[in-house]
């Protein structure tokens, strides 16, 4: 299976060039074979006409819950405490693993329909999440999240070695399993250490959250007397590659532990903003050389998961808040929505930019729209203009799972009926 | 001419029910002549299916300056002082009449299409954009920016009185001028009393920018020993009803003076955000009393009209700088978007709300999508998951003018076309 991209302008996120108009893109055997002139000799199977076209890495959702969609726009405008304690964590004990399957689905379409092909997700009832990443053609990282509780810790570490075994390495590669502590303040440290030797064992990284509140951090220094980065740091979680969510409060020493062990915080500026959490010192940690990624964190604290919206919001944001026009351009946050996602999941080598001998993980935009008229810098409308629903066609190891925004490998129909009915039985139960 | 939208759920904005499931809205002549139950005696030549669809009025965008879309995503990531003076300033100088008339028919296609319906301008060759809202049907405030300068100043005045005889109240009463001192630092107090002369002479609004950075502010006390707010005070600006752009840097006294002036200030939150202006305190606004509208300010400083966009920023942001996850919920962001809008612009008695009476600027929003399933709160979708793109219908004094995303009024692919070639000339001359 052979597939041609031609006369398509390119934003390979290659560290090399920014833009590269008018060339071409062969994809065979789901990899990346050429880019550049047109090639005698290669047969191929399709073409797609690339005019008006911008082919980019798929963007990396680094940092989600997905099965969440289920409680979108369930309960906001809630201060945090409140919002999580009598609105989602109750009804998030009623969940069953239909629900999960069901709502996992909705926000594949989602995210295939706002150009997201690779997801770090973060939950219960994991299976349910594989099975969907089979069916919707889907890159994505199982993590089922570990919350210490007497009677069932142990338990909860068995459900992930399982999930390991069962499902790492899946979905002809596309599927990956990490361990993921919750975070500090809901695992303590002999629990923290069991998980530290389970992701040992499993040879595989971590995905935690870490320093999102102020109140998270203030809580650490009183039980610890430090930070919930350093705390980590010294029960020895950062000896594994390790997947950070927020890190908004984060002082200069956690700036340079994250940096020394190579630790890769995630973005989330929408959820951040909308729970009053804050705002991650994003500009600082870029300048430190820290592989910041990006993500939306789930739906029912953002309230979609729109990495294109993502992208708008970082780029203006730090801006903002460090009362610098120049603070995080426009190709830094397009990078921490590629490359640096695919860094921070241990894919780089497979994916996150799009060169020769890379997986085709690829989203082509429709540039033909007049909300991205006069064209005079494609990096800025990326990054400022450019809406989800503008992606067009979604690729992922070379195979089209979105085409003319017709998802291909899935019932669309079906699984908002699906998903719908469980919400409304969820609520109710 | 009448019409009927049937089975439609309703959003008001009314200031008393939020929310109204299924029912029906009846257009006569323009106006909203019924809604409730289905009515024996009306014969309507047409009937909409509002199935799945929210039907709620048109947004207002208080605050831009369309022209600006040739040079949209021209010179980004530029610090605010290089980016006017260096990039956006010398382009300007070169605009001629067709350049803005293309550039301002190619904003309205993306207000249109996402939900705008009325917007209030400050630019120059201002009778290209009458032009244009004759053309697409849209509902506008015309403001010609005036800026002193020695030997101009006075032409400048009368450019304004012409402009008012010329327009106000044409395009069937869909267009207004107002008067448009463009700030406090480029209108010294002399030329500032002789425009608050001209609005009083010619009985209509002021449009001016306000207290957008911390330098204005600071010059203003260096130079008036007061506040820009305070400073057009004292010369008797507020006298007259006034829409106030920006106001980020304010006090309390100057919230106070809005407040007792009746002063409509404008946020703008993803260009204070993208120019590193700051943040507005809107919240401590809103509990003022203080009329605050919204808007996007111009296509090359946000970079897109997308009022919904605007919407979500302004949701979100609010929360995060006040470190309060209840601040400024998402109803208040649709008052800002909507009803407060047409207050500012001097026409809540026709717009703003549907309400029986009103003008029918009626927009529906096509709810049947992945990303806004399932539906557990409407105000909730439309504030933080909703995207432009998602509106289906656009109508303007009970007239369509967009139909299942299909603009009736204009000839999209013409303009796209020669917005394009004026922009690309605009930066070689």
């Amino acid at each position: 299976m052979a597939l041609l991209i031609k006369n398509v302008t390119l934003v390979p996120m290659d560290g090399k060039r920014e833009v590269v108009e008018n060339t071409n893109i062969y994809v065979e055997n789901g990899r990346i074979s050429h880019i550049g002139e047109l090639k005698d000799g290669i047969e191929v199977d399709k073409v797609i006409d690339g005019n008006n076209k911008v082919a980019m890495p798929g963007l990396i959702n680094a940092h989600t819950h997905i099965g969440m969609s289920l409680l979108r726009n369930y309960a906001d405008d809630f201060p945090l405490h409140e919002w999580l304690t009598q609105k989602i964590w109750p009804r998030e004990a009623k969940l069953v693993g239909q629900d999960v399957y069901w709502g996992s689905l909705l926000s594949m379409v989602e995210m295939i329909q706002s150009g997201t092909t690779t997801f770090c997700d973060m939950y219960f009832f994991m299976d349910e999440v594989g099975k969907g990443l089979e069916e919707s053609g889907m890159r994505g990282v199982l993590t089922r999240g570990l919350i210490e509780e007497a009677g069932k810790s142990e338990e909860k570490l068995e459900d992930t070695r399982i999930l390991h075994k069962n499902w790492n390495g899946k979905g002809d590669g596309r599927i990956k399993v990490m361990v993921a502590p919750h975070a500090p303040y809901t695992c303590g440290p002999a629990y923290m250490e069991k998980i530290i030797e389970l992701a040992k064992e499993l040879d595989t990284g971590i995905h935690i959250h870490l320093s999102e509140t102020k109140k998270e951090v203030e809580d650490s220094f009183n039980t610890y007397g430090k930070s919930p980065v350093r705390h980590v740091y010294d029960l020895g979680l950062f000896e594994l590659p390790t997947v950070a969510a927020h890190c908004v409060h984060v002082n200069q020493e956690d700036i340079e532990i994250l940096k020394e062990k190579n630790v890769s915080p995630v973005n989330n500026p929408t959820s951040n903003l909308k729970l009053a959490s804050g705002f991650a010192p994003i500009d600082k940690m870029l300048k430190s050389k820290v592989n910041v990624a990006l993500g939306t964190d789930g739906p029912s604290s953002n309230n979609n998961l729109n990495m294109f919206e993502e992208i708008h919001i970082a780029s203006i944001i730090n801006k903002g808040v460090n009362m610098d026009a120049v603070s995080v351009p426009a190709i830094d946050v397009l990078r921490m929505a590629t490359i640096n996602g695919a860094k921070a999941l241990l894919w780089d080598e497979e994916i996150g930019s799009l060169e020769v001998g890379k997986k085709a993980d690829i989203i082509l935009i429709d540039m033909d729209k007049p909300h991205l008229y006069p064209m005079h810098n494609v990096i800025s409308a990326l990054a400022y203009s450019v809406q989800g629903s503008d992606v067009d066609t979604v690729m992922v190891d070379g195979k089209i799972i979105m085409e003319k925004r017709e998802i291909k490998t899935l019932d669309v129909e079906r699984i908002m009926y699906e998903a719908d009915k469980s919400a409304r039985d969820l609520v109710s139960r």
